[in-house]
């Protein structure tokens, strides 16, 4: 059993919850899943546990409630059994057009730490995953910040992803053992303080950002330009898209947060940093989840020849992100097997736009796949 | 020292040849070489000592006054010194709206080899390279096929490239060594005969088909799907060019040669046959050397999501190939070196399209890469 | 009232079936259809009275049977009243993965001619639309030379449109008016013997080759160029799709056929031929009805600078002839009103690829569609 | 003859030098200029007679100087007798990194618009051109306004391009008739109150925002859509590009006004506001002149079918305005000959992204390019 708690019932979690209980019934191929069956814990044996949300829409709600939202097949009936319950917020839904209202507003933020902890208890969460709407956060650098900033319950100072990673934390050390998995841009897997916190407490960290879209595709894109010793002249990268995601994404702040963590691949695969323009572009209604991505690339070639590339398309943004999903909170269920606590370097290269710890970089997605299947036990994929 | 005969002296041969001046006076960087300055035997060691051709407005010229119509800026004074000779046709070049006369017509195919091996000898080539346009060919299978072939010099039933090769296992054996790269796609280094041949002979043969243009891109995308457990619904993939590569293409006969080394990199990929049409598509003349390509790909992603991708591009052929022949003029010389004669798959995975020998696999080209450096015993470029 | 009878079963008859009666039951609004509800006669007017085929799978059964085959929601109840009947086949779908069969095999040509008029005459069909599968088709030139040919039974020279159109002149002979619209590339709209046929029989032909796809889209882009002086240096035109007509074009003479209805527009619409390569490409079975298109433009523009163009797009390829077919069934009764026999060019140049007559050009699509209205008597679309 | 001065010497304004120079010599076809040689002015009886700008690396050295920075070839050596004067700066290329300097700040608003208009009477201007970067303009709205801030030299209030057109009219005055072409963004041909000062002191005006890049290529798909009555369920339009207009661009304010420009014409066209994301995008140097382009599509067809288009370019911006500019000059001839004093809507609804006057609406380009042809008194192009 992998038992799961979600923070942020939306899209992505929504889509997770909807396609493991398909898979489970024998309705649909793990399509979408990088290690499908492969994996000794089987996707059938996943379970959801919990759910939390800040939308007045959704508390309360069951899951199966929540999900007509975003699909317009049958939900399965088993959703039916898991409440959403009130989160944190913390204002990481300001301007945004909805009702949000966070247990912190209910009875301060240490007791909405210490109810977090006590409802995990009670059903034996293993997997804490963090599918909320992205939100600006600052790192803290120290494990010391981060405490104290929660003692004195520094509201201003944190954001509901960096609350969820300390109660985790706190849950972890009660259980001796949890795994936080960080799957938006905020930087906690990245944020030395929290990953000197997860060893301490053995909590397993996975973050940052889910590579779903364009970025890793740009990322195969530039090391199949940097083998060949091609020089990049330019790189341009637009996505444009209809979920509550993009619509976050209008809010400047939060903008700059994510072009952060897919600008940075560029000088990571190339070794230089070629000219770009990467980040996330507008806010399209009826595109809806499907966005629209469109990347261009010049390159020097042989003899000083300018060659050009078009790369656009359609891609469904949150099956995407819960196909990883489905990987990452079975590679929890094996790191605290093994008992690597802090931030796991081997998945995160693979599964995450911005793999933690900060010191690491973007190596090309197709050599972290093979890096993560060895440590997963697993064979090579391609024998070369 | 790297002593190369350049066999087609065509718009490939010609880009080759000055790109190479070019470096040496330090014009240009090496862009568009995979392995740039990294093998002890430098790019500045390349010398062209041999040239040759069949076309009529060719032979008898130097490479300087050939490369004229394949490149508007300066070409280097030194390609003066080089003379294109006649070599093999054998109705290569059949249809092609150009006048073409080979050895064989004058002496016979028997005396046509004895003359390319003895003018091979005088000039001390080490390295002989196919780039001559391409044409239909059928494999041999067993060496003792090619040897009666060419006895009996049936001339209906061998191509210029097999004649070139044989000639080039002639010449390898009384100088103990040499290395046939063979840059199209008739086959050669899939042809077990030739493998044969090669061993027996000391001959390095790197084949078939340069790895350029749009197939190493979809092998790169394919593995990017394969990776991430996504169902390849289908693949198109189209080309449209202006150079005597796609005039050539044009011919049905040619045609299908070239699809079967393109089309086999979907099965090798993802493991199963995902329906497809991959072919050159056509001849455009102001296209010129610098293709369009067009690529679009459907996926089924996690819980039954299509997504879609489309490439396109403009990408100058070649330039592309020429770029790929710096590195594999000089891996020939390790290849001898290390005295491994016959085929080097090692080299073939990442250089060639069609890489032999016969049972060999695509893998994909980011592992390929890394596979062939370790070959060339170079550091792995990603540490991963 | 329209009274239409269909020739051809498959997928543009049957969604355009489907279409209408979900309009009328007002599911969906009239997209697709340029005049939507503009004429005076309403698209709820549209009466499927006839539908014919020769595949043994659909013969006998209902169009609300065959329908199932080409779309997955529900098919309306109406549809089960229609008959597929016995057609013309001659061959047309030779070479086709099914099992067809002709009226002509069971009683000879001019009697299967006498069953079809009867028919209609029995229904009171007033419009015979040919939506059969694209086949090969050789013009006759003069109106004596087809009268003979079917006098003498010669069904090695006549097609199944051919004998469809015949027909319909008979029919329209004895009831003083019809109208035959011709979808398909065959050439019959633009085969001055078929004209002289329709105007000394009342026989209104609207043709040939429903405009849908990249053509229109290709003819707009070129007027664009064309009214900036911009010169065309090339144009690119790539098509591939999954349906019975992609497979049927895989046939070298049915895709010729094709090529010459899609290739004339560059030249009329620049006044110069300028070179492009554009032609059906290929069969991909899982992109089905939906086909994808790939257009590449290189132009020069002011003081020698080129510029660039690339169009892709997925296009349903049956809803986008349906759509058409919705307001040509109408315009065929407002033609016979104004008693208009033979041909009508001004809704053939913007309904057809290429319009009849033989003498006329393809014009911007954009004129031809305000010139259309005008002869509809039709206010202009856009007051300049 | 046609005597022009350019308000300006940017890219645009020194393509348009090159170009004209080149022509007249012959060594180029007048590609990229719509009516090329159609109109009884010739394109050799153009005469650049003046030029300003307040770049401080510009001012005093000659056009032929300024125009090295913009293209690579040979700059036409007649080019050497016009001197880049300095013209009106009012903070316009504030924050853009050059050093810039009006005549503003070295005498005050009035007597920098006296200096212009005796420079002009000097040279015997007849055509004034606005091709300055990019800036924010307010309009004024009425005649009175625009007086009384020149008066009181109010220069927080006024942009350079309002006091450039505002000089033209007092230049008009005295002169019985000039031309003020506005190829920017800023308001003034849908400024009413610069319409009514135009038509009482004799001043044609055409304007704003010459009409090239993605804008009427988008114009002309909507139309392709419109005219079929396909529902356009959303657009997006990116673009970037690496001069200096995109540069001017990343400041908010500046994009602000030129997305205006651009996003009217979906509701223009369609008659209904689809949803659309249309903005310039981003700054990215490499790209030079020539950006990249990305449009998609998505539209409903018959039977609620989906359909969908991408456009991707490569365009040459400076080019398709200078093209545009060699009509628009003569065609001001014509107004001043026609005494249509104010603004011509029939010139402005092809060659202008927002054609003035306010009240007026984007028509299809296609047809308002026959318009424009009827009213300079020529031919239509296409016989429909």
């Amino acid at each position: 059993m992998v038992r799961v708690v979600l923070l942020g019932q939306g899209y992505a979690g929504s889509i997770f919850a909807i396609g493991i209980e398909r898979i489970k019934k024998g309705e649909i191929e793990p399509y979408g899943v990088p290690l499908a069956n492969e994996l000794d814990e089987k996707i059938e044996n996943i379970e959801i546990v919990g759910s939390y949300d800040v939308d007045e829409e959704k508390v309360g709600k069951t899951v199966y409630d929540v999900a007509q939202n975003y699909w317009e097949g049958n939900i399965p009936e088993s959703l039916k059994e898991i409440e959403v319950k009130r989160g944190v917020h913390l204002g990481s839904l300001k301007s945004l057009p909805l009702q949000a209202k966070g247990l912190e507003e209910e009875m301060g933020l240490k007791d909405a730490i210490n109810v977090l902890v006590s409802e995990w208890k009670e059903v034996k969460a293993e997997i804490i995953v963090n599918v909320c709407t992205t939100e600006k956060a600052q790192p803290f650098g120290n494990k010391e910040s981060i405490i104290r900033a929660v003692e004195e319950e520094r509201s201003e100072r944190l954001c509901a992803s960096q609350i969820y990673a300390y109660a985790a934390s706190e849950y972890a050390k009660e259980r001796s053992g949890a795994t936080f998995i960080n799957m938006i841009p905020a930087l906690i897997a990245n944020d030395p303080g929290y990953i000197a916190l997860a060893e301490e407490r053995n909590l397993v960290i996975f973050g940052d950002d889910g590579a779903t879209g364009a970025t890793p595709l740009t990322a195969d894109l530039l090391t199949h330009m940097a083998q060949r010793n091609r020089k990049v002249l330019s790189v341009a990268q637009f996505n444009i898209g209809g979920n509550m995601d993009f619509l976050a994404l209008v809010d400047e702040e939060r903008n700059k947060c994510k072009e952060l963590t897919k600008s940075s691949i560029v000088k990571d695969i190339l070794g230089y940093d070629a000219p770009h323009f990467i980040k996330p572009t507008g806010y399209l209604e009826p595109l809806g989840d499907k966005k629209f991505i469109s990347l261009h690339m010049e390159i020097i070639s042989f003899n000083g020849a300018v060659d050009e590339f078009i790369v656009n398309g359609r891609i469904n943004d949150s099956p995407a992100l819960a196909g990883l999903l489905v990987d990452l909170v079975r590679l929890g269920k094996i790191a605290m097997r093994k008992r690597e606590f802090g931030t796991v370097y081997d998945v995160n290269a693979f599964y995450m736009k911005n793999p933690g710890p900060e010191s690491a970089i973007n190596i090309p997605r197709i050599l972290a796949y093979e890096k993560m299947r060895k440590w997963a036990e697993l064979d090579p994929k391609h024998k070369v």
